[in-house]
């Protein structure tokens, strides 16, 4: 599968939102995303989810210090399609056929504010229902339905840990 | 639907996990469960739900100090399955379809450790992917898939606000 979605990350603050930004990381990650953009400064979260990617496989980025304006503006030059996830969006289900066939998407995630402009550079706002939840289950629902649940599947070549999948109890496999 | 699906969060710390245990409450909320008891005292998480559910409409349910030895028995004693979401378990679309023929269903959603105990005690130990990622993420595509995806148009009744899902800025109307 050559389909590109890299997610952007806008509104972190360092302190508060370390940990949710991380999770928003290795959601991306686990669900077929190849890297994620930080419209901050953080060091904590890119060495957190490189070390992830590292000891777990496949080829994850993260970059911190991305200036949005920009990175949207030169995903669009480079003809991808601009996601951004939002409870006032179209819900996913009536959308999301729309969006499948682009095979290149930037998929903004916003922490709780998000500047008034994304919506109109957005090519896509798109709710995952109406309702306030969070930003980690809008993007892994977004995923799923996007790679038809295929994402469950993938693997990450490079791995230096592997879980063995058990009925019950814990096994890993170190290659 | 008259399915009844509750989360039982398991390992929570009042200080570090209240934000996650937020997110995984209004999750559960926003995709179909039912409520959420929480193995803690954490009246904050407890207000936070109560004050969405509130808001937002439907009937989801926040209980704290719940003890999740006696909640885990009394499930069973009622004829309810328990599903334990953990890295370690079988591959979600591997084994969902023997769980979604069940109508009453507890899932555990643990912070980062686990008492070993929990795994047997679970009739399924369910892994979305085996890669590490997200409590929050991992219950959203649970119940996604329980629910076939028909929960993202779900209706909450007795709503004092309510979103109008619009292509590009928000709206909403008060009710």
């Amino acid at each position: 599968m050559s389909r590109e979605v890299v997610i952007l990350r806008i509104g972190h603050r360092p302190e508060r939102d370390q940990r949710v930004t991380t999770h928003v990381g290795l959601t991306a990650r686990a669900l077929g995303a190849k890297g994620m953009y930080l419209a901050a400064s953080d060091k904590g979260v890119v060495q957190s989810i490189a070390d992830v990617a590292d000891r777990w496989g496949g080829e994850f980025f993260c970059e911190d210090n991305v200036k949005w304006r920009t990175c949207i503006k030169e995903w669009k030059a480079a003809s991808g399609v601009v996601v951004h996830l939002t409870m006032y969006g179209l819900n996913l289900p009536d959308i999301i056929g729309e969006i499948r066939p682009h095979d290149k998407i930037l998929v903004i995630v916003g922490a709780e504010k998000v500047p008034g402009e994304i919506y109109g550079l957005a090519d896509f706002n798109v709710a995952v229902t109406g309702q306030p939840h969070s930003e980690i289950s809008s993007l892994a629902l977004f995923l799923d339905h996007f790679f038809s649940g295929n994402e469950l599947r993938n693997e990450f070549p490079g791995a230096h840990i592997r879980i063995v999948p058990t009925k019950a109890g814990k096994q890993t496999e170190e290659l």
